[in-house]
């Protein structure tokens, strides 16, 4: 099975370089960028040193006749456009950015100050979130790639949110390496002023929210408006979704965790803690897992949730792979089962 | 005015050594610690090469004859101990450690798990909240100085519960520097297993929920047990506790700032950040400012307010000594004006 | 084919985990530490969560019996003797630690202030500098795999000694990130410390300097004692060799990088740089890779040699499997050709 | 005493503002940048909320009516234009930038790529290292304030060089935090590619090389050329150079602790570290220290030196404000006498 990634030299396009180096199935036949095209990755791109990629330009036909499957790892804004071509021609597409995430244009155009994808393009989307869309990923020829804070999000608030638990007053507190802002240098990601520092940003409007939203109302119809804050830490990968839910009926910890073992246990990248223990963000560094911790605060009546993933792997690379695998009728987990590395 | 440092090769009593170095009335008359003493600290404390501090033993009696305060940076259940000897003799003491910070002694041991102090020491002692209890800690003997998260949350909190627009589900997300941990190596501060990491601990269970709660409660007769936890970050200081407060009424952002700024107004070492903008840890570092952002949502009607220190400084040493300031009377800023390093 | 580890819960040993994980040919049969056996491995280790290895205790015969391969991933003094018991049992045996490299009883003593392990196994142990000894590896059943920083320094003054371009007056300045210190908290590895620090140690000491002054003298019979000095930096992983050598005629910095891509063409973990660039420690992060940089100043007429590997990989664990691969007749890198992990 | 700074938002000028700030005999008149003025520096500085510097136009003239002294922070090429202005009027000038430092304008063109600075103005200028140029500083009207890593070097190797013990066969391996690339973020700096990184850079080719030279040529008129190598660490602040010299007679680790005690004896500013300890650069952070440790090993004949500074302070504006207390006749530790930050 042939593969084609556009956008190449991003994070997330590296990292499906990374991971589809080792798939049992998937060969990547091209990489593409908008620019810089006609020379070696390898060029700028020292770790991918002996490597004979040559970056190539975007050419939806000629992608289509080699590869099976394009996945974009362009920015918000670029992908709009390219899945309108790709869709023209005989390629599966999955898509890393946020363009097609979103159900309605308005939402869209409000989160992210740029012009929505055509409707029809959007209406034949999928979206990706692997664990629980599995049955429309497989008849999907386009997929919307989830965002890194939903992914670690919702698969920490679906099994209270499925059971009818969890309505209103559910608050995330989310915390990101430094690599989910991007590959190109600016003020707030430079070195001397991240580096011992702990940053929150975009309070109230980021452009993730409506996308954990629509999710969840698609599982709860009561589903209120959340509260999403997101922060910057001083390490390169890794998210942690800190959330807390007020239940509707008292419920103790063993059973919150019988819960959650129940809803993962044929979920392989899921993996449920220990009673009693919290996850941290390396011990996901560099897979596809999404850890989960959780525990019922008698003094409160509230849950806390705490759910860690790579945000290049689960919430970006890893997932498409793993969305890929799914429509192709392959192994969810093939090319994705390696340990994290640690320390 | 002479001062004496009990713990003085702990973090706490490091720092302590390092902002009284330039304070213009106060004078390091002599250093203690419970071991290793009768050596230069500056043998195993290199960064103090040059200076010709001698460690010495703790002897109550001998401290009172040649200083005016006694700072006790040691650890919670140490200082318990010492406090009570030091009662004896004529000092003022300001504690920084846990031990005299509640009230109740049931709560100390329910929390700390350890033996509380009498309660009459508990009794006389003044909680340390430099900006909110000014009148009591200027008659004081015996400060407890607050811990480095409830400092963060309580000047984040104060004037939405002494204004009365909070009284319910409050939320705390509390995320600190590693040195919060102290200085004795551990597991969870090795640099391999820390580095690149970022976890949650003491969920539910952390000694700082009793102290913050009770001095709410100080504010608002109606106060409803919290939501805290607790985060390390890899970096070595600072602390941003990111809370969010249901309010009882529609309030723009506009008014939150008005609110802030008039309540910290007359306090140099709050600062209410611009409108719109939130801080980041660094501005504070090495500093005893605390620095306030805050947003009311719409979507939500609730308040995200969001309030960094050094947790060394304004959560320990420079809290200590702004405290001792006000206790002799002299300038709450002598000693402490000095700007944070950036980068 | 079956492996089994000792010392598995170190670095070394977490390490062989993850990288045998993915083996084409090899399995792990068995863990062993020699304390808190009898408990899953993921209970202390959370990125094994889902894995299923149980910790087990040593005893020789019962590895041998279902094992063809043991790794020795215990620290110095444990191997030598480990390795006596393994020698009267049928397995082959790679030993991590130091304890195997010295040929010379006197100089281990001298260096490593430990008992030497018996002249007769040090004798049969064979060096496991992949790239250099392979034909001496093919036929060993004991294999002493070589430090961390002696293999980016071998691999990168090789060339230039073999040509007998260099015997006198090589600087090597090292640095490695902080796992080489392995996973004990010390002071020395406290994150507070350590972050945000840069330290030097062991001036003159390093028990790595006989070690690689006994592999340049097998490649130049006048090598000279050689400077050497290590170096801590605030990183998890990675080794940078800095090397500084008196070439004994001018040499252009062309003809270096021909001598350096000859030397290693046939050398699938040995990647020379472009002409005029110098590689980075992050280029190679959890891969088996050795990059290597060079030019030739002719201000100084001296050579600058860089040299770069991740010391738990290629510097540990990695070129252990490399070893292993090259005993068994494998492809040398069967389980070992992943993209190191960027960024 | 008034003194003034342009380019007040770089680094450099940053680090002024912080150090002046508790100055006793100075005080900050105007701060001025080429571009942005007219607006609060705290505006994009959030650390100096409460500072109510507004930032300013460069005009000599008005600079010279109120200041006695101006700190030119800018960046090289700048100084040098800016320099001549200065020269016309009546202010004392402390160019922190590479522009006057060399005498003779051909190197400066060689290793700067840029125009020189008129002869008459490098002749003026006084190369302001201020343990061993006091005697010219004091009657100065320009100080060139050196670059960061020939001030650990030339204070790490003056010893031995006035000594006449080293000539030739020098190695310096130097290494520095991220802030000594300055402000601008770059694909170099850029947090996500830096961080867990170590990287050398400008090999052969750093423009500190004739700057090092030269003022090592004033102590031994036989100095060789030197090897020199710079690379980044993964932390913000601090310079480590790790120096490497062959001496041309025996000597005893002890006799260069007593050469360097005596050299330094009166400059309280460079600590000699204990005999058999090496400082780490966190000893020295934020403050104006240079501390230094050194070894002879019998092994090699080499005598190994470790100086170690903040690049910010000791490396730039402390030592400016060094320089501009020697040439006011002001104690030279006059708002520089701090304990550094620790931990």
């Amino acid at each position: 099975m042939n593969v084609s990634i556009v956008g190449a030299t991003g994070y997330g396009g590296l990292e499906l370089i990374r991971l589809l180096k080792n798939h049992p199935n998937m060969k990547i036949a091209s990489l593409h960028t908008s620019s810089k095209f006609d020379r070696k990755i390898s060029e700028n791109h020292t770790h991918l040193l002996h490597e004979d990629f040559v970056l190539e330009e975007v050419n939806p036909e000629k992608i289509a006749d080699k590869s099976d499957i394009v996945f974009l790892a362009t920015p918000s804004g670029v992908s709009a456009e390219l899945v309108s071509a790709f869709s023209q021609v005989n390629v599966k597409v999955i898509d890393l950015s946020g363009d097609l995430r979103l159900k309605t244009p308005g939402e869209y155009e409000k989160w992210y100050k740029k012009t929505a994808a055509p409707q029809k393009i959007i209406d034949s989307a999928v979206y990706g979130l692997s664990e629980w869309n599995a049955q429309q990923i497989k008849e999907a020829n386009i997929i919307a790639n989830p965002g890194c804070y939903p992914t670690a999000t919702l698969l920490g608030l679906a099994p209270l949110f499925i059971e009818g638990l969890a309505t209103e007053d559910v608050i995330i507190d989310a915390k990101s390496g430094v690599s989910g802002a991007g590959k190109s240098p600016s003020e707030m990601t430079h070195f001397s002023d991240m580096n011992e520092n702990f940053k929150i940003y975009k309070v109230h409007e980021h452009q993730h929210i409506p996308e954990i939203e629509q999710q969840l109302s698609t599982w709860s119809q009561n589903m209120q408006p959340i509260t999403f804050t997101t922060h910057l830490v001083p390490m390169t990968r890794g998210i942690m979704a800190t959330m807390y839910v007020k239940v509707n009926k008292r419920i103790s910890t063993q059973e919150l965790y019988d819960l959650y073992q129940t809803s993962y246990n044929s979920h392989p990248f899921v993996r449920i803690q220990r009673s009693g223990q919290f996850p941290v963000t390396k011990q996901v560094y560099g897979s596809n897992f999404c850890d989960i911790g959780m525990a019922y605060d008698e003094r409160t009546g509230k849950v806390t949730i705490v759910s860690v993933i790579d945000n290049l792997v689960k919430g970006a690379a890893g997932q498409a792979i793993q969305n890929a695998n799914i429509m192709m009728g392959l192994d969810e987990t093939a090319g994705l089962s390696t340990i994290p590395i640690y320390p």
